[in-house]
């Protein structure tokens, strides 16, 4: 038996007057997989514990995020396609803009995106080939538009430093700094990286041609989210099954890299509200022939929470009802499907919260329930009743055949 | 307040069509008790995980079996009777016949069971009178039919060692072997046993006797199932209760055993279908006479389930509910009665699956819901939600007012 895994971002939320976006929403197709299956409610991490998207996800797939997560940095390195080592020290990189004379700590950002510039290969190639730091190896990554990641490896690094983003415009590149005497040296190597970058950056011929334009310069790294890289047992290795991942957003390809999975590229997979939905859906299905385990994620509904928008976002889940009728149709003796978000973006709040998310697994077997709708204010009536994250990975590989028999 | 336990083996199903033996079955008085009592889905390890029957019992009684479980072979010993101590490398053992020249490991097994040998006492008492071993004790236990268990003790014991059992007949008898250095000396010991043993049981008049009949010799021992005994605190020091144990299964009286419970022993408990039920739901009555707590097992329902055998687990269901009608009589005010199963044994999968099964606890006092009947359909609707097998020992000592105030 193969295993569908469908997360949809941010899906639930909470109460607006005993509505919510998905309760709201006109779906006949989720609501089909809600009668065909056993439903709950689920603790993407634990009960009360607001996940972001990255540790639902570990969570989820049966990793312990307060193992295995240790900070955005490591994901987006292998998001951006860096082959990430344990003991490597990763950040999270935007190219900015700095403006004035001196250090590049005494110069002001001007913009943390560079004019959203896109296409900048040629500097991440001179930054990589160019800056040179005495005992110690990077690699910087490219990423979509304005983002890059960045890793540091070597002796004696250690990830109790600062960042050098200092998160606003017209403040000053921020020094970084180590959290504890273990963490000096990484600081200076982590300075002199971001200043010799800046040196190579700001003289490039990219960057002057960008000048003569009138455009913004790429002509800084502004680093955040460090995260001292650990072994991550891949998700083959884990579960002895092969997963694709069909994402659009960066950090869920990540976290698809972080577990060695297949990630399955398309530009029409943008990871927001004008990705298509339909190849997605026909991409999932036509990766269960070659895959045991497909993750297919859909990103729009959690921007729409974080947007604080009702309307659309209860228009968006019924679009996506509409592109998923063909999983409705899968053999569910042959695939077991699981239904989800990853976590509650409340419209009202615009940000994650703990809310449990509803969660549906239709497989043949399972003891399906009373459940009628897919949706918060019925899912808790399930058969599943309340889990977690991390008993969804077992739960399904026992219903596939797949767990082993503890005791005899 | 006295406590009687009863445990339905693998009487939990999946579905089948909406069905399960259980749900289909009629069952007035299970469904009395879900009337009365509060209900419940249990995962008796945790989401997930598959359980044996062992690590379910240990779980269920409030012995976290990642704990305390070590391996079939320790349990098996206390069932056959051998007072295992901590240390203790144990085994489960089959009497069995090899043929051939040589060495035992040279002959081929013929049959794991001897001829399905009975009674095998003498030669029991043989091994443990005539074979000797250079620094390191043993003890063979007797136990029924072909099955006995063995016990080593001694200094730099591991159980980081091989089988014998090759669990084919046609196949040699497997030399042990270790499987890291420190398990060296062990190997070695227990291969020098399985050779004298052999030579003890090969010419033992019992056997010689046996092969002029046409019969098979019983004439190796065959080892698995090893573990390294722990300390086990019994079950009244750990609650302050004589617990009493009404089995057939030599599994389930070999946990009560380790427990330090009264193993109530009568030949019409055969832990099969041709048990007499009503015989120990009355002996489980009577135990409450003398005990603090009861534990009544009921093993058939597990047996058809492994046979993938709808009809006849539904059936028997029906009989047990049928003689289990006093305990429908018993007064709640004193007595407080929990009804589950171990674990799932689907006649889908004929094995243990990790889908959770229902419970119910009766007694004065406890919240009622609205569940109407003892199934897997109905139990999650109940007031206990969802809860695992180490959660209800807890549960029920705080019902029976047994449970410590934890602070002020």
């Amino acid at each position: 038996m193969k295993v569908l895994m469908l997360i949809v971002d941010g899906m639930a939320d909470r109460s607006v007057g005993g509505r919510t976006p998905l309760d709201s929403a006109r779906t006949p197709n989720l609501d089909f997989l809600a009668r065909k299956g056993i439903n709950g409610i689920m603790d993407t991490i634990a009960p009360g514990i607001r996940p972001g998207s990255d540790t639902a996800h570990l969570s989820i797939l049966g990793y312990d995020p307060f193992r295995y997560y240790t900070g955005r940095g490591p994901i987006e390195a292998c998001g951006a396609g860096i082959e990430v080592r344990p003991g490597d020290i990763a950040f999270r990189v935007n190219f900015g803009t700095v403006e004035g004379t001196g250090s590049v700590f005494d110069k002001v950002v001007v913009d943390r995106r560079a004019g959203r510039i896109q296409d900048k290969q040629v500097l991440v190639d001179a930054v990589n080939r160019e800056v040179k730091i005495e005992g110690v190896e990077f690699v910087l990554g490219n990423a979509s538009g304005h983002r890059a990641a960045l890793v540091f490896r070597g002796e004696n690094l250690s990830d109790r430093i600062t960042d050098s983003d200092p998160k606003k415009i017209g403040e000053k590149v921020k020094r970084v700094k180590a959290l504890d005497s273990e963490a000096e040296f990484t600081a200076r190597v982590v300075n002199e990286f971001i200043e010799k970058s800046h040196e190579v950056l700001d003289s490039h011929p990219f960057n002057e041609e960008r000048a003569k334009k009138g455009l913004l310069k790429a002509n800084v790294l502004l680093l955040r989210g460090v995260g001292k890289a650990v072994h991550v047992p891949s998700f083959e290795e884990r579960y002895g099954m092969r997963m694709a991942v069909i994402a659009g957003t960066t950090l869920i390809k990540g976290i698809g890299r972080l577990l060695k999975a297949d990630v399955i590229e398309n530009e029409r997979f943008t990871g927001s509200k004008d990705t298509d939905l339909e190849l997605k859906v026909k991409t999932a299905i036509s990766s269960l022939e070659t895959h045991d385990f497909v993750l297919l994620h859909i990103k729009a509904p959690d921007e729409f929470g974080h947007d604080g928008d009702f309307e659309r976002k209860r228009e968006f889940i019924e679009k996506i009802d509409s592109a998923i009728k063909p999983l409705t149709e899968l053999d569910f003796s042959e695939v077991c499907l699981a239904l989800l978000a990853d976590h509650t973006t409340p419209v009202t709040v615009k940000d994650h919260t703990a809310d449990p998310v509803p969660v549906t697994i239709v497989c043949e077997g399972v003891r399906s329930d009373d459940v009628e709708r897919y949706s918060e204010f019925q899912a808790y009536k399930g058969g599943l009743c309340r889990i977690r994250g991390q008993d969804l990975m077992n739960i399904i590989l026992d219903l596939i055949g797949k767990s082993k028999k503890y005791g005899a």
